[in-house]
């Protein structure tokens, strides 16, 4: 196999109570990679259609990916060509970077006859984040490699691990097209915390996964709350505390900040509550002057695909 | 019925990650209560033996215990007769007032023909806990009523979870014989934390939960770390470094600190592991002239149990 078209998909992280360690993969929302075997030995982006990206290698997080994948390889005689069909919005919060790495990684694993898991593409994904946000986190790249809802439980080691997924689980995701500065929503929030509001958050995450285990919607949905990060960051989002609260009329079992906004994300019981709750949050963005895309979507528990 | 006897049994709360929120029930160690239905309108602490314990209604954590549960009863006919048979040593850091104020409380529920559900006798256990420590914590006492692994995600309103216990978990837990003064044991630590070690936390709860489930025994030990209490409280028990170190070289998933100490688990696999373990530690602890106790019990899946 010469060539490969991907779905890279987008991915929701943090996910209210699991701050920098939980995420989840989409469906239907995401972009499209054609990734070929070229002859130049080189890493090359070839087309960007969809967003204004650098075609540099060392500065487009999909080569930058691929880069850190192959110098483990360690065979300089591989050339890859990516073209990158972005659908995904840059900075919207649900992944766009993370998408290009993780679907650029897991392309050139096919092309090469897998040498690598999908939990180990994770690390070279992560380089690609370290490009898009000069941190190299793991919480957009894990869930669009593995698929489902993921957990970091270490960087140090990097240890990634796939949770279940309850089958009747849907996401709500508006994107106000606004820009949040990921500095911005970095600066606003605090490095220490109360023990007792660190107490409260791992209750939470850990009922929060144990709802999934064991598929109790209830229990999910009285976990999805964040008393850490979301009062810092609520407010660089206009209408989050309206979004939310009509997200929880309309049924939905939590709602939250997507990654670092400004995307926000509602996770609901079943496709009907899911299409309820965009509609309430349509109702609320409409009354301001600013753009949006809602994506009502299942969990993707694949991840990357061939298409 | 007008009598029971009941098995109350000992309890390790934190579990290293997982502070103030994951406990679970051993078995095999544990008090003995008799409990009987009496004329006299009051409850009564009719016997104590094993431990110098208040006979005083008011100053009994097992009689607390009982005295919230019948005032939410609101049935001033019921006396309640309590004799109590202490083996669990006060102050070791294995839920030793969680038993009696547990065991009495399950010991009457089942009198009364059970007007409550194991979770909701938790809220009035709580108050024994108050008694005796000063706050109404449940991570002693949610593992003490409901058997096996526990978190208590949330006090307000509370909510405790019972999570799946895999079939191999072994405990070996070290008393030394020494007093760590519950006020010590919290002064010691620090009201706040740097939110990066709380992620790292929240990480590894993340990562015992879904080991749980998942009955991978190699995540749970990888998650059984505590870098928040755990660095704080370790300078009040003697050799624990040393105990905690010869656990894991004899094959231990992870060890750490039972509650507020002076007790130290440690959790294996197999029960061959967690009796080289009790070997390891009683090496230990040989080498002091403090006196020290050593159980090896498998989890207790039923909690507090009719003998």
């Amino acid at each position: 196999m010469n060539s490969i078209s991907v779905f890279a998909p987008a991915t929701v992280a943090n996910i209210s109570c699991g701050y920098d360690v939980l995420g989840c993969c989409l469906n239907g929302v995401g972009d499209q990679m054609n990734v070929h075997r070229s002859s130049s030995k080189n890493v090359t982006i070839t087309k960007i259609e969809g967003a204004k990206l650098p075609f540099e290698a060392h500065k487009n997080v999909a080569s930058v990916a691929v880069m850190a994948m192959l110098e483990q390889l360690n065979d300089p005689s591989i050339g890859i060509d990516i073209e990158i069909f972005k659908k995904i919005k840059s900075g919207s919060g649900i992944g766009s970077s993370a998408a290009s790495s993780a679907g650029a990684v897991w392309a050139v694993n096919e092309l090469l006859n897998r040498p690598f898991t999908a939990n180990q593409l994770v690390q070279f994904a992560m380089e690609g984040e370290r490009i898009a946000s000069g941190s190299a986190h793991a919480d957009n790249v894990a869930p669009a490699l593995l698929g489902g809802f993921t957990l970091v439980r270490s960087y140090s080691p990097l240890d990634v691990i796939k949770l279940h997924t309850p089958p009747d689980l849907y996401f709500t995701v508006i994107h106000p097209q606004i820009e949040v500065k990921t500095e911005d929503s970095r600066r606003i929030l605090k490095p220490s915390l109360p023990l007792k509001n660190a107490v409260t958050q791992w209750g939470n995450l850990g009922g929060f996964i144990s709802g999934l285990y064991t598929e109790d919607y209830d229990l999910i949905s009285r976990s999805l709350s964040d008393i850490v990060i979301e009062p810092l960051r609520a407010i660089l989002i206009p209408k989050f505390k309206e979004v939310q609260q009509i997200a929880l009329e309309n049924g939905a079992l939590g709602a939250g900040i997507s990654g670092s906004g400004p995307s926000i994300f509602a996770l609901s019981k079943g496709k009907a509550t899911a299409e309820k709750v965009a509609k309430g949050m349509r109702q609320i963005y409409k009354e301001t002057s600013i753009g949006f895309d809602v994506h009502i979507t299942s969990v993707n528990s694949a991840g990357v695909t061939c298409i």
